[in-house]
């Protein structure tokens, strides 16, 4: 009856399974609001060197390729990069713009001018400002109180909540909106793109999320019972990684480094990790013993993400010839998530 | 914009609601396994002049009729009992017996004595030793290794089990028989028939244990990494009900006592909590100030789950005219959780 081999406890979830389910979605979505026909255009702009972005390009081209959408990838100088901008903005052919990120890699601000540069209505990363604005204040659309158009989630912190909710970490019997209530998350990585904004979701949806990084320690929280409309942060003195992996339901790390592993004896047993740095943060064999579920990477669910809010700024963009408000209502609706 | 109630962020999940989905997955069972016209048939034996039996009976009478099920309650003086339950072993037009408990309130081995009187294809209850050894050592058929035949778990701690499946605390991304990795569960109540078996089942499933009574806490836990085939315990010396509960995602209480309320300041923001005591074992308001879902009492789950069990022994029963193994495989998969 004795096995010689450890049974395989862990569940090892591809990043592909996760994808294809939201593609599916997607293409389904796409179909009910516009029609079997419509093929929509993404323009991306290429104005770095960085290998890693011209690979993601490739994956981006042959995912919208393979699920209906036109894939326009446009090298530009990064002199050039605002007006080539400015005039997809204003291409009625064009209907979602992407741009290939860090560009200037020490002028931040000169990156974030482009970000704010791609219009609103265009914004399939949901990185200007109203997007931002409206995630960390969790407020849910760009219209209120007629609530017909959804206001956008940044691509990876978004994938990663699609993936917690593939995960059934989410747990669908609470409240939309408080799903994630009685849940600790440890997130590493701050940035400005990812981990900060994704630290602000979770919290948001419910859960007591400590954000670290080589600064410290922060918990997001909507506080006791969260009674708050959204969460506050406030910084954790004295506390490291250490301090915050041993509390928490689901660990999800992404520090783009190859010498960064998360120490896997202060993980829970049974604790979900999530890696969303295109380094493993986790120690493959060691997590298996220790983890419940393991999802090794998110790059595949991000590229699912971005068509998703692509059928988004389409189904937020006002009919021609004047729709009624339920029509409208029913395109906001069309998503699987309300 | 600010509100002047508080936001209720607790679901309160009644039994009922658990119930009815209980209920129409066992008629729709029994009618896949053996036609619409089958009208199988409990006997219940009452024993004792305990109140609460009468209304647990009066409860499961209703439930019977409901759900296309005879319910024969046969009142006899406690020195008949064990010859009128050898009389139901043998009669044919008997599908399962139950018996309340307890019946010699002084003299709990005689109960016991009773409880393996009953014949094990007639069990409902998952009493009998056979059951119950099945049970604390995680084997889930009686006729291993053709597997044909499952073996039946007690109704309290199973109607908890489904309760903790409805509400999602079964992750159903984990394999089968591993859904409640990486939980923390606090069990009240350490009794033979309701909370050791319960703190047993959900340490097989996954779970860490913390069985807690009078005497003190013990830990019910498959070990890191969940490697272990079934559940081991050990004592928690020094540990008190304090010590858990903070510890703990779930918290099942089941103290036959008004006086007793769990400490709510002591539960975890966001922890789900279930009261399966006849007795409100959680204060009521404060509750739902803190837990993201509180299920009051289970006593409906109980009785779906005694009409499951009873279709479990039809399902179980040899066919007359040699029926096939696969015609009985497809009996024993009938059931929703394989």
């Amino acid at each position: 009856m004795a096995s010689q081999e450890t049974p395989k406890t862990c569940k090892v979830i591809l990043a592909d399974t996760i994808a294809k389910k939201l593609l599916a979605e997607v293409k389904e979505t796409l179909t009910s609001i516009e029609g079997p026909s419509r093929k929509p255009t993404l323009v991306a702009f290429l104005a770095n060197d960085d290998p890693s972005a011209g690979q993601y390009a490739d994956w981006s081209k042959k995912t919208c390729e393979e699920n209906g959408f036109n894939f326009d990838l446009r090298k530009v100088d990064k002199e050039a990069l605002e007006e080539a901008v400015v005039a997809a903005n204003h291409d009625d052919a064009v209907d979602g713009i992407l741009v290939y990120y860090p560009i200037w890699v020490n002028n931040q601000p000169q990156d974030r001018y482009i970000q704010e540069t791609v219009a609103l209505s265009k914004d399939v990363e949901g990185l200007c400002h109203t997007h931002l604005f409206n995630m960390y204040h969790n407020v849910r659309f760009l219209d209120p109180p007629s609530n017909l158009k959804k206001s956008l989630l940044p691509c990876t912190p978004l994938a990663i909540v699609k993936a917690l909710e593939h995960l059934q970490i989410y747990n669908p019997i609470l409240a939309y909106g408080n799903r994630l209530f009685g849940k600790t998350i440890t997130v590493i990585n701050r940035s400005e793109v990812n981990g900060r904004p994704l630290a602000a979701l979770l919290a948001n949806d419910g859960a007591t999320v400590y954000s670290v990084d080589i600064t410290g320690v922060q918990v997001f929280t909507r506080g006791s019972g969260i009674r708050a409309p959204r969460h506050q942060v406030h910084d954790k003195e004295g506390w490291e990684l250490k301090d915050a992996l041993p509390l928490s339901d689901v660990v999800i790390s992404g520090v783009p480094s190859e010498a960064f592993k998360v120490p896997t004896d202060l993980i829970r047993d049974g604790a979900v990790c999530i890696n969303f740095s295109s380094y493993r943060n986790f120690d493959g064999p060691a997590i298996k013993e220790k983890a419940s579920i393991y999802v090794p990477s998110t790059g595949k669910v991000t590229i699912a993400v971005l068509l998703r809010n692509l059928v988004r700024l389409i189904a937020n963009r006002p009919r021609p010839e004047g729709t009624t408000e339920d029509a409208q209502k029913a395109r906001t609706e069309a998503f699987k998530d309300g």
